[in-house]
């Protein structure tokens, strides 16, 4: 089942970048190439999530396919403007230089800015059904001050605080800055279904948490060269962490409660949400 | 009469910033204040636009104020980043500090990304209607590669190009630039209330270029403390303009007529789109 997991990512992630690849070949302009760029070779969960949850409430792939697409071009936005120097100062994502080492900072501002439009864009297509404005209306507060670039906003406080943040603000954090868009691509199908997002709501709040409690230990023993970004970037900022906080054994068994919590919440959708419940169970397990 | 059009246009701001303003005074965050910094003080045309086009179309006041302040958010995030160090790099903008020199230029990159998701979530709140989605779809176009990021991406390259752009080259620049916006802005009213939005395009498209004229002459002609931010950037950095191309007095002409022109647009409209033919004489008369 795994297995079945795996190629499910693989096939989001595929199918993601080819649309947003077709969308953008018509622009002849070095920010359109810089946006493919940005787009290309992720792992595509979000992505992942959108489509899963559509399959799960009876929605068309190909429709779901628009928000999925959206959600990664998005996703894409929030990692080139993190890379800037003003930012994070990273030159190196998924193995190959960022944005603005690869181009220039300007284009990457606009080729950030342009991803964001695109996302809205494949969220508001007529194709997307009757309830593309709720998704629209969601993606905008998930994304936006009240979400992901609140997270963002806290995280660079974080830095310059005179003491470390504690597990309850290190966890309002998260849910901004990672968990937004991850509860939010969850959400997408029973929304787009004009159903009731509440089931999968809960398995995105305690994924996007155990993601980041993963990510944190990744952060600590990862391989750079496995995760084709830098690592060892908390520590070296001394930065409060899940891992700094908890220790490395409480925090591993934090993440495996969560990911049980989040394979718990899914029992209204019985056998049919096996791939969700492995999705759970990657995030955890993932060496990038 | 003009005096009716200046009444209306300094009610457009005061609305659609005081919106805005209720929207951000939740959020206990720096960037939430840099966001307020970056709407304050605009003169409000878009918005305007917005809420004139929605009164010819018998669309309600204050569900057009969404999308009216949406535009002035999503004009002050496109202000914001391109006065970034690595865009324009200008420190004054409407006579007070640009966001990164009040703030830093993290900061300003977030509350640019920030306002863009505002500008989003304004026009997807139920409250605009039936057509929010359209309104979504049409923004998300016009703000993106094909549209406003589109026209600043061949602004930046024509700065490094081998030959100074033609008049075809920078009317189609313009076209993405500043007019897309522009065109959005007058076409929402129709199209929040179904109705065929092609006249207030016509007007638009002619009002936008009128506009960029205006503000090439103002570049080499206008007055750095009325203008609140720096002049005479485009012949400094040698960058073809209407003026450098056709001479400021030929300029000039036809800066009228395509008022002239724009007016004419409004001919379906009668003597109920007076405000709007007042607002195109303003584009060419404005001393900021």
């Amino acid at each position: 089942m795994a297995e079945a997991f795996r190629a499910a990512l693989a096939r989001a992630a595929e199918d993601s970048q080819a649309l947003l690849r077709e969308r953008l070949a018509a622009h002849d302009l070095p920010v359109a190439r810089a946006m493919e760029h940005a787009v290309t070779g992720g792992k595509g969960l979000r992505g992942f999530l959108v489509l899963e949850g559509a399959a799960l409430h009876g929605v068309d792939r190909a429709a779901a396919l628009r928000p999925a697409a959206g959600i990664e071009a998005l996703h894409a936005y929030s990692l080139v403007h993190d890379d800037l120097p003003a930012m994070d100062d990273d030159e190196l994502r998924r193995g190959r230089p960022t944005v603005h080492v690869a181009w220039d900072e300007a284009t990457a501002i606009l080729a950030g800015d342009a991803l964001q439009s695109l996302a809205f864009e494949l969220c508001a297509d007529p194709g997307v059904g009757p309830h593309r404005a709720d998704l629209c209306l969601s993606l905008a507060r998930a994304s936006g001050i009240a979400g992901m670039v609140g997270g963002q906003a806290r995280d660079i406080m974080a830095e310059s605080a005179a003491e470390p943040l504690d597990l309850e603000r290190i966890t309002e954090l998260q849910q901004g800055k990672t968990g937004a868009l991850i509860r939010w691509s969850a959400e997408a199908g029973p929304v787009m279904a004009g159903a009731d997002p509440s089931a999968m709501g809960r398995y995105a709040t305690a994924l996007g948490l155990a993601f980041q409690i993963a990510d944190d230990i990744l952060d600590v023993e990862g391989d750079a060269a496995k995760m084709g970004k830098a690592v060892r970037k908390d520590a070296g900022a001394g930065k409060a962490t899940f891992v700094s906080l908890l220790g490395l054994d409480a925090a591993r068994a934090r993440a495996a409660e969560l990911v049980e919590a989040a394979c718990d919440a899914l029992a209204p959708y019985g056998e049919g949400a096996a791939t969700l419940r492995d999705a759970a169970r990657f995030v955890i397990a993932r060496e990038s």
